[in-house]
């Protein structure tokens, strides 16, 4: 068995980023710039955005943090969506999700320019990703292939369980890993709320992508052995025991999986560090787009 | 057994949107208007446009049919896309494939006007149609998932296997059965040429949708009883006891296939008069749009 270890991975991927950034400067080039839009004082938000910011320090970017009021109208937001959309010094910006509920989400992210748009939410790069045509992948999913890459474990002709069919995760890496190429080729199964015996389909499957959100659902009974296992779970679970109060989980009960896994991703560590370095790595793209 | 007769249901989706464009006229509201491009005169292109043609005469819309010579460069041919484009009397339009060699295929599909892009092609209705956004949805995943719903075939819960994975059947109509609601809500397997075992998996599936190309591909033996079967297969095959010298045949052997299924597409007369039909009512809902 062997862990799959996302941070170590991530902190690589930000070293190559950083490298390409002095290689850029010192061509003349221009420095990679990075924006995020916060709404509100939400405390996870805050410490999601404030993560990115440190990290376009870490790899030589510039950052911008345009901190907006819970209580700014749609409109208003529009309106600064826009001016970034128009700000050539941008090249790619994000908006930090959830918004307040007096804004309506898809309204947004839909004005969002998709040349800009790092997260890889928007249609035409979601469109532009399942026809294979160049675009920005969502982090999550990027992070994935990007670890199996990197650990080389082949995936074409191999079985393929998705579990959930999120727009963010479940949806894109099922196509990712069903498209042409030694990183996908495999034979896809998205299962979600309504599949029926789902342990028939985990025992089955060479490959499982969790990204259900229940913790420690996928337990050793239910995984064949030499299993390739992604949790991409992450779920608070209260722990007094512990200082802040709770522990993170994900999808697998590691403890026991592990032991029948050839290939494991833990919680933390695993594919939560990759987003960050994946949404740098689409940075990036952005603005070698631009040259 | 039931054959499924998408021959009858095109019929009555076309009286549907006939109804419908007559209304529209005794209300004062604009007549829907499709225009195609035509590059070249390759023989099977001109029987399929001409085809769409007379079908847009049939539900009472206005048609053009914009024939270009094969020896059209791509800047004149975009040209004329940008025309289209602006053009406020046409609600949508297509530009019937293949197109010459030297032509760029994909940068003239990029060039539709998304909210014209009747074929659904254009990334950004992909990307909106795997996001539950209104959008297009491509004629033949749209015109199976009418199918399903006009027999009442009920999908939730239920198996699906997808044998192929084209950008215009194979895998948007595997994200529309797995997505929420009475006519998805399955639990999808996408097989394609890497596949192992496709027998293991046939044999396991409540539904089988077939767009692979290799005649009678599916037999008897790999499916199991009281299946449902879509076969989206259209392969000429040599046969010189027919007038044509050739016969079409589906993906699917039916005439033993059929003894197990509950419910069969035949070929022809299954999903191909479907895709006009759905042509149609997306080029009746682009025109909607603009009201």
């Amino acid at each position: 068995m062997k862990v799959l270890d996302g941070k170590n991975i991530s902190n690589i991927i930000k070293a190559e980023i950083k490298e390409s950034v002095d290689v850029r400067l010192s061509s003349g080039l221009k420095q990679p710039h990075l924006a995020a839009i916060l709404v509100g004082d939400d405390g996870a938000s805050l410490t999601y955005v404030g993560s990115k910011v440190r990290s376009c320090k870490q790899v030589g970017f510039i950052s911008t943090l345009i901190r907006l009021k819970d209580s700014i109208t749609e409109e208003d937001l529009l309106i600064e969506i826009k001016k970034l959309n128009k700000n050539n010094k941008v090249d790619g910006y994000i908006v930090q999700l959830p918004l307040p509920k007096h804004i309506n989400e898809e309204r947004v992210l839909l004005a969002v320019e998709p040349n800009k748009d790092v997260d890889g939410f928007h249609p035409t790069n979601f469109g532009k990703m399942a026809l294979e045509l160049p675009s920005f992948i969502p982090a999550t999913p990027f992070g994935i292939m990007e670890i199996l890459k990197r650990y080389n474990i082949q995936t074409s002709k191999k079985s393929c369980l998705v579990i959930g069919r999120s727009n963010i995760v479940g949806r894109p890496i099922s196509i990712l890993m069903s498209q042409k190429g030694s990183y996908g080729n495999a034979t896809v199964t998205v299962a979600h709320s309504k599949t029926k015996n789902i342990k028939d389909l985990t025992l089955q499957a060479d490959i499982i992508i969790s990204a259900l959100g229940i913790p420690e659902f996928l337990k050793e009974d239910m995984v064949k052995q030499d299993v390739v296992v992604i949790d991409v779970g992450i779920t608070r679970v209260e722990d007094i025991t512990h200082p802040k109060g709770y522990v993170i989980k994900g999808d697998v009960d590691f403890k026991n999986v592990s032991k029948k896994a050839s290939y494991i991703t833990p919680v933390p560590g695993g594919v939560g560090p990759m987003t960050i370095a994946m949404l740098l790595k689409n940075t990036l793209l952005a603005c070698q787009r631009n040259d």
